[in-house]
Protein backbone atom coordinates (compact mmCIF):
# COMPACT_ATOMS: atom_id res chain seq x y z
CA UNK A 1 0.00 0.00 0.00
CA UNK A 2 2.98 2.48 0.85
CA UNK A 3 3.33 2.81 -3.07
CA UNK A 4 -0.08 3.89 -4.12
CA UNK A 5 -1.07 7.95 -3.50
CA UNK A 6 -3.81 6.60 -1.31
CA UNK A 7 -2.76 5.06 1.29
CA UNK A 8 -6.18 5.08 3.89
CA UNK A 9 -7.82 2.68 1.34
CA UNK A 10 -11.27 4.34 1.22
CA UNK A 11 -10.08 6.84 -1.84
CA UNK A 12 -11.78 5.15 -4.16
CA UNK A 13 -15.16 6.01 -2.85
CA UNK A 14 -13.97 9.77 -1.87
CA UNK A 15 -16.59 11.53 -3.81
CA UNK A 16 -19.06 9.46 -2.05
CA UNK A 17 -18.38 9.78 1.22
CA UNK A 18 -17.78 13.43 0.27
CA UNK A 19 -21.33 14.13 -1.08
CA UNK A 20 -23.08 12.15 1.72
CA UNK A 21 -20.90 14.17 3.93
CA UNK A 22 -22.25 17.07 2.48
CA UNK A 23 -25.91 16.25 2.94
CA UNK A 24 -24.80 15.66 6.54
CA UNK A 25 -23.72 19.18 6.52
CA UNK A 26 -27.06 20.45 4.65
CA UNK A 27 -29.12 18.46 7.29
CA UNK A 28 -27.21 20.21 10.18
CA UNK A 29 -28.14 23.55 8.58
CA UNK A 30 -31.92 22.63 8.38
CA UNK A 31 -31.80 21.63 12.20
CA UNK A 32 -30.75 25.10 12.43
CA UNK A 33 -33.91 26.35 10.47
CA UNK A 34 -35.86 24.70 12.15
CA UNK A 35 -34.82 25.72 15.40
CA UNK A 36 -35.01 29.10 14.51
CA UNK A 37 -38.66 28.90 13.19
CA UNK A 38 -39.46 27.43 16.61
CA UNK A 39 -40.99 24.34 14.35
CA UNK A 40 -42.13 21.24 16.68
CA UNK A 41 -40.00 19.72 18.66
CA UNK A 42 -41.10 15.97 17.31
CA UNK A 43 -40.22 17.04 13.95
CA UNK A 44 -36.82 18.62 15.00
CA UNK A 45 -35.99 15.28 16.73
CA UNK A 46 -37.12 12.83 13.50
CA UNK A 47 -34.29 14.89 11.58
CA UNK A 48 -31.91 14.32 14.22
CA UNK A 49 -32.61 10.84 14.28
CA UNK A 50 -32.27 10.51 10.61
CA UNK A 51 -28.65 12.60 10.73
CA UNK A 52 -27.55 10.12 13.39
CA UNK A 53 -28.27 7.52 10.74
CA UNK A 54 -26.62 8.91 7.42
CA UNK A 55 -23.29 9.47 10.06
CA UNK A 56 -23.92 5.80 11.67
CA UNK A 57 -23.38 4.94 8.11
CA UNK A 58 -20.76 6.82 7.25
CA UNK A 59 -18.95 5.71 9.67
CA UNK A 60 -19.47 1.75 9.18
CA UNK A 61 -18.42 2.22 5.20
CA UNK A 62 -15.34 3.85 6.41
CA UNK A 63 -14.55 1.26 9.05
CA UNK A 64 -15.07 -1.74 6.78
CA UNK A 65 -12.70 0.12 4.21
CA UNK A 66 -10.58 0.50 7.45
CA UNK A 67 -10.48 -3.38 8.19
CA UNK A 68 -10.60 -4.32 4.91
CA UNK A 69 -7.46 -2.38 3.75
CA UNK A 70 -5.39 -1.58 6.85
CA UNK A 71 -5.87 -4.10 9.05
CA UNK A 72 -5.84 -6.72 6.49
CA UNK A 73 -2.68 -5.29 4.83
CA UNK A 74 -1.11 -5.07 8.34
CA UNK A 75 -1.69 -8.41 9.34
CA UNK A 76 -0.39 -10.01 5.60
CA UNK A 77 2.88 -7.67 6.53
CA UNK A 78 3.31 -9.73 9.57
CA UNK A 79 5.07 -8.28 12.80
CA UNK A 80 3.34 -6.23 15.86
CA UNK A 81 1.45 -3.92 13.56
CA UNK A 82 -1.55 -6.04 12.90
CA UNK A 83 -2.44 -5.71 16.98
CA UNK A 84 -1.80 -2.21 16.99
CA UNK A 85 -4.25 -1.63 14.21
CA UNK A 86 -6.93 -4.39 15.54
CA UNK A 87 -6.85 -2.49 18.88
CA UNK A 88 -7.49 0.97 17.30
CA UNK A 89 -10.02 -0.41 15.25
CA UNK A 90 -11.60 -1.90 17.95
CA UNK A 91 -11.45 0.99 19.84
CA UNK A 92 -13.27 3.00 17.09
CA UNK A 93 -15.89 0.40 17.26
CA UNK A 94 -16.23 0.71 20.76
CA UNK A 95 -16.66 4.16 20.68
CA UNK A 96 -19.33 4.08 17.94
CA UNK A 97 -21.34 1.92 19.97
CA UNK A 98 -21.54 3.73 22.77
CA UNK A 99 -22.25 6.99 21.27
CA UNK B 1 -50.36 26.79 24.28
CA UNK B 2 -51.85 28.50 20.87
CA UNK B 3 -51.71 32.22 22.13
CA UNK B 4 -48.57 31.88 23.70
CA UNK B 5 -45.29 33.27 21.27
CA UNK B 6 -43.25 30.22 21.79
CA UNK B 7 -45.58 27.49 21.62
CA UNK B 8 -43.04 24.70 21.75
CA UNK B 9 -41.21 25.23 24.55
CA UNK B 10 -37.29 25.21 23.86
CA UNK B 11 -37.65 28.83 22.84
CA UNK B 12 -35.78 30.28 26.09
CA UNK B 13 -32.59 28.22 25.12
CA UNK B 14 -33.12 28.74 21.96
CA UNK B 15 -29.86 30.80 21.08
CA UNK B 16 -27.64 27.65 22.67
CA UNK B 17 -29.71 25.26 20.42
CA UNK B 18 -29.04 27.37 17.34
CA UNK B 19 -25.17 27.78 18.92
CA UNK B 20 -24.92 23.90 19.27
CA UNK B 21 -25.81 23.08 15.63
CA UNK B 22 -23.80 25.31 14.28
CA UNK B 23 -20.92 24.08 15.91
CA UNK B 24 -22.08 20.02 14.41
CA UNK B 25 -22.60 21.67 11.09
CA UNK B 26 -18.79 23.08 11.15
CA UNK B 27 -17.71 19.69 12.25
CA UNK B 28 -19.67 18.23 9.07
CA UNK B 29 -17.48 20.53 7.10
CA UNK B 30 -14.43 19.34 9.32
CA UNK B 31 -15.21 15.93 8.05
CA UNK B 32 -15.13 16.47 4.68
CA UNK B 33 -12.06 18.13 4.86
CA UNK B 34 -10.41 14.97 6.75
CA UNK B 35 -11.75 12.77 4.16
CA UNK B 36 -10.82 15.37 1.14
CA UNK B 37 -6.91 15.55 2.62
CA UNK B 38 -7.38 11.46 3.43
CA UNK B 39 -6.82 11.75 6.58
CA UNK B 40 -6.52 8.51 8.56
CA UNK B 41 -9.67 6.38 9.08
CA UNK B 42 -9.49 6.13 12.76
CA UNK B 43 -9.14 10.04 12.64
CA UNK B 44 -12.03 10.29 10.93
CA UNK B 45 -13.86 7.74 12.88
CA UNK B 46 -13.44 9.75 16.23
CA UNK B 47 -14.56 12.77 14.78
CA UNK B 48 -17.81 11.06 13.53
CA UNK B 49 -18.10 9.58 17.26
CA UNK B 50 -17.76 13.19 18.71
CA UNK B 51 -20.59 14.46 16.24
CA UNK B 52 -22.96 11.64 16.93
CA UNK B 53 -22.71 12.56 20.71
CA UNK B 54 -23.16 16.19 20.29
CA UNK B 55 -26.28 15.74 17.57
CA UNK B 56 -27.49 13.00 20.62
CA UNK B 57 -26.93 15.67 23.54
CA UNK B 58 -28.99 17.98 21.47
CA UNK B 59 -31.73 15.66 21.20
CA UNK B 60 -32.20 14.65 24.54
CA UNK B 61 -32.22 18.73 25.65
CA UNK B 62 -35.45 18.69 23.19
CA UNK B 63 -36.64 15.77 24.62
CA UNK B 64 -36.45 16.80 27.87
CA UNK B 65 -38.44 20.61 27.38
CA UNK B 66 -40.63 18.39 25.02
CA UNK B 67 -41.59 16.48 28.32
CA UNK B 68 -41.40 18.85 30.59
CA UNK B 69 -44.00 21.77 28.45
CA UNK B 70 -45.83 20.06 25.68
CA UNK B 71 -46.37 16.87 27.55
CA UNK B 72 -46.96 18.10 30.93
CA UNK B 73 -49.13 21.24 29.50
CA UNK B 74 -51.30 18.17 27.38
CA UNK B 75 -51.94 16.36 30.71
CA UNK B 76 -53.08 19.65 32.34
CA UNK B 77 -55.34 20.89 29.52
CA UNK B 78 -57.06 16.97 30.05
CA UNK B 79 -58.89 15.32 27.60
CA UNK B 80 -57.39 12.38 25.38
CA UNK B 81 -54.30 15.03 24.00
CA UNK B 82 -51.94 14.04 26.67
CA UNK B 83 -52.10 10.67 25.34
CA UNK B 84 -51.51 11.57 21.97
CA UNK B 85 -48.54 13.58 22.90
CA UNK B 86 -46.84 10.50 25.04
CA UNK B 87 -48.01 8.42 21.66
CA UNK B 88 -45.39 11.15 19.65
CA UNK B 89 -43.03 10.74 22.18
CA UNK B 90 -42.32 7.81 23.10
CA UNK B 91 -41.94 6.91 19.04
CA UNK B 92 -39.19 9.74 18.53
CA UNK B 93 -37.52 7.95 21.43
CA UNK B 94 -37.86 4.81 20.38
CA UNK B 95 -36.19 6.26 16.90
CA UNK B 96 -33.34 7.89 19.28
CA UNK B 97 -32.29 4.67 21.30
CA UNK B 98 -32.54 2.98 17.71
CA UNK B 99 -30.48 4.99 15.54
CA UNK C 1 -51.75 7.17 43.44
CA UNK C 2 -51.30 5.67 46.37
CA UNK C 3 -54.64 4.04 46.99
CA UNK C 4 -54.40 1.89 44.23
CA UNK C 5 -52.98 -1.37 43.88
CA UNK C 6 -51.27 -1.26 40.91
CA UNK C 7 -49.12 2.40 41.84
CA UNK C 8 -46.41 1.80 38.60
CA UNK C 9 -48.71 1.67 35.70
CA UNK C 10 -47.31 -1.64 33.83
CA UNK C 11 -49.33 -3.79 36.34
CA UNK C 12 -51.69 -4.53 33.08
CA UNK C 13 -48.84 -6.16 30.94
CA UNK C 14 -46.62 -7.37 33.77
CA UNK C 15 -47.95 -11.13 32.23
CA UNK C 16 -46.82 -9.69 29.08
CA UNK C 17 -43.20 -8.24 30.73
CA UNK C 18 -42.36 -11.49 32.58
CA UNK C 19 -42.81 -13.57 29.44
CA UNK C 20 -39.92 -11.18 27.84
CA UNK C 21 -37.95 -11.56 30.21
CA UNK C 22 -37.89 -14.99 30.55
CA UNK C 23 -37.19 -15.45 27.21
CA UNK C 24 -34.28 -12.87 27.83
CA UNK C 25 -32.97 -15.30 30.59
CA UNK C 26 -33.16 -17.95 28.26
CA UNK C 27 -31.33 -16.17 25.89
CA UNK C 28 -28.81 -15.46 28.37
CA UNK C 29 -28.14 -18.95 28.53
CA UNK C 30 -28.09 -19.82 25.13
CA UNK C 31 -25.01 -17.53 24.90
CA UNK C 32 -23.03 -19.53 27.92
CA UNK C 33 -24.05 -22.80 25.76
CA UNK C 34 -22.52 -21.15 22.53
CA UNK C 35 -19.45 -19.88 24.30
CA UNK C 36 -18.97 -23.29 26.08
CA UNK C 37 -19.36 -25.23 23.41
CA UNK C 38 -17.25 -22.96 21.20
CA UNK C 39 -19.14 -21.66 18.83
CA UNK C 40 -18.57 -19.52 15.87
CA UNK C 41 -17.43 -15.42 17.46
CA UNK C 42 -19.67 -14.21 14.98
CA UNK C 43 -22.79 -16.28 15.52
CA UNK C 44 -22.51 -15.39 18.95
CA UNK C 45 -22.59 -12.14 18.34
CA UNK C 46 -25.72 -12.19 16.60
CA UNK C 47 -27.30 -13.59 19.61
CA UNK C 48 -25.78 -10.82 21.27
CA UNK C 49 -27.68 -8.08 19.16
CA UNK C 50 -31.16 -9.94 19.06
CA UNK C 51 -30.75 -9.94 22.75
CA UNK C 52 -29.96 -6.47 23.27
CA UNK C 53 -33.11 -5.27 20.89
CA UNK C 54 -35.02 -7.20 23.16
CA UNK C 55 -33.83 -5.48 26.01
CA UNK C 56 -34.42 -2.34 24.45
CA UNK C 57 -37.89 -3.20 23.30
CA UNK C 58 -38.76 -4.07 26.78
CA UNK C 59 -36.69 -0.88 28.17
CA UNK C 60 -39.21 1.42 25.23
CA UNK C 61 -42.55 -0.49 27.13
CA UNK C 62 -41.61 0.26 29.93
CA UNK C 63 -40.81 4.20 29.65
CA UNK C 64 -43.78 4.46 27.49
CA UNK C 65 -46.29 3.33 30.23
CA UNK C 66 -43.97 5.10 33.50
CA UNK C 67 -44.80 8.34 30.64
CA UNK C 68 -48.23 7.65 29.88
CA UNK C 69 -49.38 7.20 33.86
CA UNK C 70 -46.64 8.40 36.27
CA UNK C 71 -45.85 11.25 34.27
CA UNK C 72 -49.59 12.51 33.22
CA UNK C 73 -50.56 11.63 36.44
CA UNK C 74 -48.06 13.81 38.77
CA UNK C 75 -48.81 16.51 35.33
CA UNK C 76 -52.38 16.32 36.45
CA UNK C 77 -51.72 16.45 39.91
CA UNK C 78 -49.92 19.66 40.00
CA UNK C 79 -47.12 20.81 42.07
CA UNK C 80 -43.44 20.46 41.29
CA UNK C 81 -44.00 16.52 41.16
CA UNK C 82 -44.58 16.91 37.53
CA UNK C 83 -41.08 18.10 36.86
CA UNK C 84 -39.41 15.89 39.10
CA UNK C 85 -40.98 12.67 37.26
CA UNK C 86 -40.42 14.50 33.88
CA UNK C 87 -36.31 14.76 34.97
CA UNK C 88 -36.42 11.26 36.25
CA UNK C 89 -37.53 10.34 33.27
CA UNK C 90 -35.03 12.53 30.85
CA UNK C 91 -32.11 10.74 32.67
CA UNK C 92 -33.41 7.45 32.06
CA UNK C 93 -33.90 8.04 27.99
CA UNK C 94 -30.58 9.52 28.25
CA UNK C 95 -28.99 6.41 29.64
CA UNK C 96 -31.11 4.41 27.35
CA UNK C 97 -29.96 5.75 24.60
CA UNK C 98 -26.18 5.95 25.61
CA UNK C 99 -26.46 2.28 26.48
CA UNK D 1 -6.29 -22.53 13.17
CA UNK D 2 -7.99 -25.88 11.96
CA UNK D 3 -5.50 -28.07 13.83
CA UNK D 4 -5.39 -26.11 17.24
CA UNK D 5 -8.38 -27.72 19.40
CA UNK D 6 -9.75 -24.02 19.91
CA UNK D 7 -10.50 -22.22 17.03
CA UNK D 8 -12.38 -19.21 17.17
CA UNK D 9 -9.16 -17.46 19.34
CA UNK D 10 -11.45 -16.22 22.51
CA UNK D 11 -11.32 -19.70 24.06
CA UNK D 12 -8.34 -18.07 26.43
CA UNK D 13 -11.27 -15.72 28.01
CA UNK D 14 -13.88 -18.35 27.85
CA UNK D 15 -14.38 -18.51 31.74
CA UNK D 16 -14.20 -14.87 31.92
CA UNK D 17 -17.22 -14.57 29.11
CA UNK D 18 -18.89 -17.23 31.20
CA UNK D 19 -18.72 -15.75 34.10
CA UNK D 20 -19.85 -12.76 32.71
CA UNK D 21 -23.33 -14.32 30.88
CA UNK D 22 -23.88 -16.07 33.88
CA UNK D 23 -24.26 -12.71 35.39
CA UNK D 24 -26.15 -11.28 32.80
CA UNK D 25 -28.65 -13.97 32.97
CA UNK D 26 -29.01 -12.76 36.95
CA UNK D 27 -29.65 -9.05 36.11
CA UNK D 28 -32.26 -11.17 33.62
CA UNK D 29 -33.64 -13.00 37.02
CA UNK D 30 -33.28 -9.51 39.27
CA UNK D 31 -35.92 -7.84 36.32
CA UNK D 32 -38.28 -10.68 36.47
CA UNK D 33 -38.34 -9.97 40.42
CA UNK D 34 -38.56 -6.03 39.82
CA UNK D 35 -41.63 -6.68 37.37
CA UNK D 36 -43.26 -9.36 40.05
CA UNK D 37 -42.81 -6.87 42.56
CA UNK D 38 -44.24 -3.91 40.42
CA UNK D 39 -40.70 -1.86 41.77
CA UNK D 40 -40.88 1.37 40.05
CA UNK D 41 -40.44 1.87 36.42
CA UNK D 42 -36.89 4.05 36.34
CA UNK D 43 -34.95 2.00 38.95
CA UNK D 44 -36.45 -1.15 36.45
CA UNK D 45 -34.95 0.93 33.40
CA UNK D 46 -31.53 1.75 35.30
CA UNK D 47 -31.13 -2.36 35.82
CA UNK D 48 -31.89 -2.84 31.80
CA UNK D 49 -29.63 -0.15 30.58
CA UNK D 50 -26.68 -1.75 33.04
CA UNK D 51 -27.44 -5.24 31.46
CA UNK D 52 -27.44 -4.04 27.98
CA UNK D 53 -23.88 -1.87 28.96
CA UNK D 54 -22.82 -5.38 30.52
CA UNK D 55 -23.91 -6.85 27.27
CA UNK D 56 -22.36 -4.64 25.13
CA UNK D 57 -19.04 -5.09 26.72
CA UNK D 58 -19.27 -8.94 25.81
CA UNK D 59 -19.97 -7.99 22.56
CA UNK D 60 -17.20 -5.66 22.40
CA UNK D 61 -14.79 -7.90 23.67
CA UNK D 62 -15.69 -11.09 21.53
CA UNK D 63 -15.20 -8.88 18.24
CA UNK D 64 -12.30 -7.69 19.20
CA UNK D 65 -10.85 -11.43 19.78
CA UNK D 66 -12.59 -12.20 16.87
CA UNK D 67 -10.36 -9.16 14.83
CA UNK D 68 -7.29 -10.24 16.46
CA UNK D 69 -7.71 -13.86 15.62
CA UNK D 70 -10.41 -15.02 12.81
CA UNK D 71 -9.35 -12.07 10.64
CA UNK D 72 -5.89 -11.50 11.20
CA UNK D 73 -5.48 -15.24 10.64
CA UNK D 74 -7.57 -15.03 7.13
CA UNK D 75 -5.72 -12.11 6.22
CA UNK D 76 -2.52 -13.88 6.49
CA UNK D 77 -3.29 -17.62 5.42
CA UNK D 78 -3.93 -15.08 1.79
CA UNK D 79 -7.21 -16.06 -0.33
CA UNK D 80 -10.23 -14.40 -0.82
CA UNK D 81 -11.05 -15.66 2.76
CA UNK D 82 -9.82 -12.21 4.43
CA UNK D 83 -12.11 -10.46 2.31
CA UNK D 84 -15.52 -12.49 3.88
CA UNK D 85 -14.21 -12.50 7.10
CA UNK D 86 -13.90 -8.59 6.98
CA UNK D 87 -17.32 -8.32 4.95
CA UNK D 88 -18.99 -10.77 7.83
CA UNK D 89 -17.55 -8.57 10.69
CA UNK D 90 -18.60 -5.40 9.33
CA UNK D 91 -22.22 -6.96 9.24
CA UNK D 92 -22.18 -7.75 13.02
CA UNK D 93 -20.56 -4.51 13.83
CA UNK D 94 -23.41 -2.70 11.91
CA UNK D 95 -26.21 -4.80 14.16
CA UNK D 96 -24.31 -3.78 16.75
CA UNK D 97 -24.00 -0.27 16.40
CA UNK D 98 -27.83 -0.49 15.22
CA UNK D 99 -29.15 -2.44 18.18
Amino acid sequence: MNETPHPHGYIHQKDDYLKRLRRIEGQARGLQRMVEEEQYCIDILTQVSAMTKALESVALGLLDEHLAHCVVDAARAGGPEAQIKVKEASDAIARLVRS
